[in-house]
């Protein structure tokens, strides 16, 4: 498997879902940027599993050492690296992985593509555990856009049919603010207990649901981006596709722009009392021609119900040949939603940062 | 500028609309492969404007002449180049551009990027013009796909608010056919006619509509593409991302799968009467875990409406530094969407076809 | 085969000996920068075939059309391509190429990789003809270059045994402008005198001659390259090694530096009167740590004899499977170092471009 | 700094001299391939310092701890994790290099680079300890190119002026199995005295030696590898450019194969009485045209002495800005080539292992 992104930026992941650890190296990083290690803490977080009901009981610390790449707390310059330690493996829970091929997951292809040798146990390195290097990783990329002014925030858009409202061109520094300190960021106050009840609901049928994630990148400055090949748009959809469970990403209005006519869609330009170029709407999600425009960078993200449910499936055992029933056990996440917003972010940071360089 | 994507399979386009030619060089190609020049011009021709009152009234032949790569009739294994000269340029038509910042357009963001340098004739290296040489390559690339059985089609899924139907588990070869036989691919016979009236509706407005595009591989080997980072639908849509107004991109159920529980979203397999591993339904795109799992690759593109209409805007400009008025003259597409069919058909043979050395 | 050079800077390279063109696209220049194509022609010329007894009598103009990416003189910052049409092929003369594989050649590696559908006439894309383009973008690298004060030159250190002086600490732009004026360029102004000799000699036995070719770069600021895999050396010697009989690449006294002790090759430190670092000698070329030390750039290319000699050879027919004898017939260099110095001026040029962005 | 290579295999290093730990991340390794740890431990050893008088007195165990990419000892495809804990750091022998700048070291460069924040204790990330990953993970080379039938050796083939033999065209397996049981490989056996005699005497010295390398790689088959950017020696070049102190890289007989004529330096073709195809001789390397020809590949490297040295040196204070003495304290190598065999081994098993796929 391929374990590393190249552009400007580097990143490297490595690990498995109930190996020794998991981790991240980041090459191409710029030299003397202090660490805020807390706001490190904060994100990883935000991630974590084992905090409640709405997700698996899976209990980790995700703890990150930094292994590499720091000193006296500020980046070297050299390849930083993070590593979390795995703690809570149960993989007695995953016995029946070798063969049943669990619907939805990378089960049946990856057994094709590496002859049954990958790791099955916990989903291996297909695991949705392996962002959470990538929240560390890209904890470290808003800190240093943050010094360019770049603020990265997002909430949940929508669980299954219940709907947040969207980011708008009011959208500010402060709702970002205001996101972070919730436990669940949404821009309508009340939104979640209604998502809450969705996800409880699945959970009670032993089924799943999903959602979309929207994100925002506030003060890109216009000109990042190419028009081919390596487009704003191209690069943050490849990262955003690495997220296990992602079917699709659009970028301003991207999946409902097609309801417009070009007089709507069209985002206006004019210069505002500073002299600064603005455009009145921001349908485009501040990418034009594959470069930024200077208005805020917005994303949303679709995630799939979670794979992994405890009803009973129909699927085939890969050993004898045969058509079988599957009923999982182990712990899972009945919605990812709400703890995919930080590696929403994490890779809309590192996707600006790279482009930045 | 970047002019080139490399992975396993290179391509570096180059060329401005109102240039001398545009083109496309195509690295790694496998030898011996006999090109099929009807083949080819069959593709073109399926881009090509100035056909009709759906499209611009440009007339460009957009006849391909291959400078290298091939020898009688088949390739050599060195760089392919394909070229295309320009005919009917219309430059006179442009010289608002280096100042008035057309509203949805790249000027503004190119003009920052290129400090004002870049070529705006006809939207210069920026145009949709360039998605030229990439019909070129995608229909090579299809033809080396199809000596391994896979087969690349698509089709018209909506146009504003009127809609096709989707490609379903029970789509085959004859049915890429049939579409392929259509001057409007629609899986319903009837539909185009609605979309033709929106299309000449917002014409007649001096508007512009989007709409969406569907495309399929059939018969696409499991085991294609990586967890992380090289994901198949990472390479797929960062592909799609170059084409210009594109603004979303999905697999499979993909933009409303979030509305699915996990037990109606999960791709549930069985063996077939002749031993092959299928699923029943494929709300997944025939992609899990960013790997191909053998079911037909289904992507959906959602392009934004023409951003050129004939209607006063307001914008920028960028020397005088004023709020001003533009009334954009010249020949436009009111909606791209039927021309742009071939364009993903020609990204999505070209992904798979990096993903498959 | 590849086409493409991906770094900040992109190179791709398309056509054959005996085809209708060979070019060269290159992607991310920056924009607004003049061309000059004087300079470019005159390094052409420096390249060019067919002016004396000294080299091949195939005569080609080598003149460079630009296709795309410049506008008004100045480049655009789109992928700016140059493309010369052949014209003076004598196909005829290379028939035993696809049976009989040349020692020294590409032939036989070509022919197993390629399963015998790669173009043989001339060589085809193998042939040293592929560098006129490299040549053309190696010009625009020099031109952009020296608007950052950096300057390019190279002189014929070796023939056979005869051999040229070094350049020494002491280079400065003066010396480059002088080799730049000379025909063949020498430091020692008799030296070629003997080379020449050294050279119809080995025509009149109907054999070849290899030799060394020395460049330096001047005025690199401190602080491009990176200590592993992105190393400067490993850029240029990437590059260096993608001409066609290069078998040996070394920077400052590198093919001698083990005859040092460290006390001797250790370059030391000093503040001049102006303040700034320099090293009182130069025997690392420049880099430590894979890393410009802002000292000259100076790198030694070694070139094998020309493989393509008139004498009777032993090799085998591919088709016959059987040993057989071979006497090369055609228009041959009996030695290219003279001609390839403005080839490693030009790989150099575009290597430290493509590091300082 | 750059962390990572990518090409078809990918390598990300970590790690600094006087860090927590080291370590290196094979992504794109194939899966089901049984880990002979014994085998890893062997080179591991072969590299390890403080052996004896003649390496620094540096003691460390090199143990490589494999973190991830293996399960029940095979290779799951997975990215492979190797590590390996620092034990015996004295940093305080550094202190002065913050602001004196060693000769020959790249202190100053990467001062002026990463604007001081460079970690210098001990070379930080430029110290050849970073070599140490580089030889695990070359060893996991060889072991799958060794079921591929392809065996890679090296030699110590000079120091200082005191010369080994060259490989020659009768190198086979059982030769490369004798350099492997030797403690300090060379072909005649009786030259490392001469050898270590050199390296000693630089010590009494306080001074140090460099020499060079030569390595081999048997029965790699023939078409690995690109005319252009791609080449087998540009790949290979490139790897072993990022190991620190390299200076030169030939192929073949490449640093004096200019002294040859063509007709003695062209490789003649010929069917042995298996029907393989062989050359008489193997001037080239195995490798033409930048592709592989199926004779042994051949590459020899150039190490300059090492730059640390006792002696006193003339050198810069950064700090304050004036010219000032230096005496380096610490343990240092007199003379790096006989532990550097198995680094270039690996480099080479790397780059062609990377070229197969």
């Amino acid at each position: 498997m391929a374990a590393t992104y190249k552009n400007h930026i580097e990143l490297t992941i490595f690990g498995e879902s109930h190996g020794k650890a998991i981790g991240i190296v980041i090459g191409n990083l710029p030299s003397g940027i202090t660490i805020d290690q807390e706001a490190v803490k904060q994100d990883m977080q935000r991630r974590a599993p084992g905090q409640n009901a709405l997700s698996t009981a899976r209990k980790e610390a995700d703890q990150v050492e930094i292994l590499s790449g720091i000193l006296d707390g500020k980046t070297t310059g050299a390849p930083l690296t993070g590593i979390i330690y795995n703690s809570d493996q149960h993989s007695k829970d995953y016995s029946l992985l070798k063969t049943y091929m669990r619907p939805g997951h990378s089960d049946y292809p990856a057994f094709v593509k590496y002859h049954g040798f990958n790791d099955v146990r916990g989903g291996g390195h297909f695991s949705g555990r392996i962002t959470a290097p990538i929240v560390f990783a890209g904890n470290i990329a808003k800190q240093i856009l943050k010094q360019h002014g770049i603020r990265i925030g997002g909430h949940i858009l929508s669980v299954g049919t219940v709907e947040d409202k969207r980011f708008d061109i009011s959208c500010d520094d402060q709702l970002l603010d205001t996101l972070l300190s919730k436990p669940y960021p949404t821009i309508n106050d009340d939104v979640f207990a209604k998502m809450e009840q969705v996800i409880l609901n699945a959970k009670a049928s032993r089924d799943s649901v999903g959602g979309k994630v929207e994100c925002v990148a506030l003060h890109v400055p216009a000109g990042l981006g190419e028009p081919f090949f390596d487009s704003l748009e191209s690069h943050i959809s490849s990262l955003m596709f690495s997220i296990p469970a992602v079917k699709s990403v659009s970028f301003g209005d991207g999946d409902s722009i097609d309801q417009m006519t070009g007089s709507e869609a069209n985002d206006e330009y004019y210069y505002d009392e500073n002299g600064e170029v603005k455009t009145t709407t921001n349908h485009n999600g501040g990418i034009t021609g594959g470069i930024s425009n200077g208005m805020p960078i917005t994303v949303t993200v679709t995630f799939k119900p979670t794979p992994s449910i405890a009803q009973k499936q129909k699927t085939i055992n890969i050993e004898t040949k045969e058509n079988v029933e599957l009923e999982i056990k182990g712990r899972h996440d009945p919605c990812i939603v709400q703890r995919a917003v930080v590696v929403v972010e994490a890779m809309l940071a590192l996707a600006i940062l790279d482009m930045m360089r």
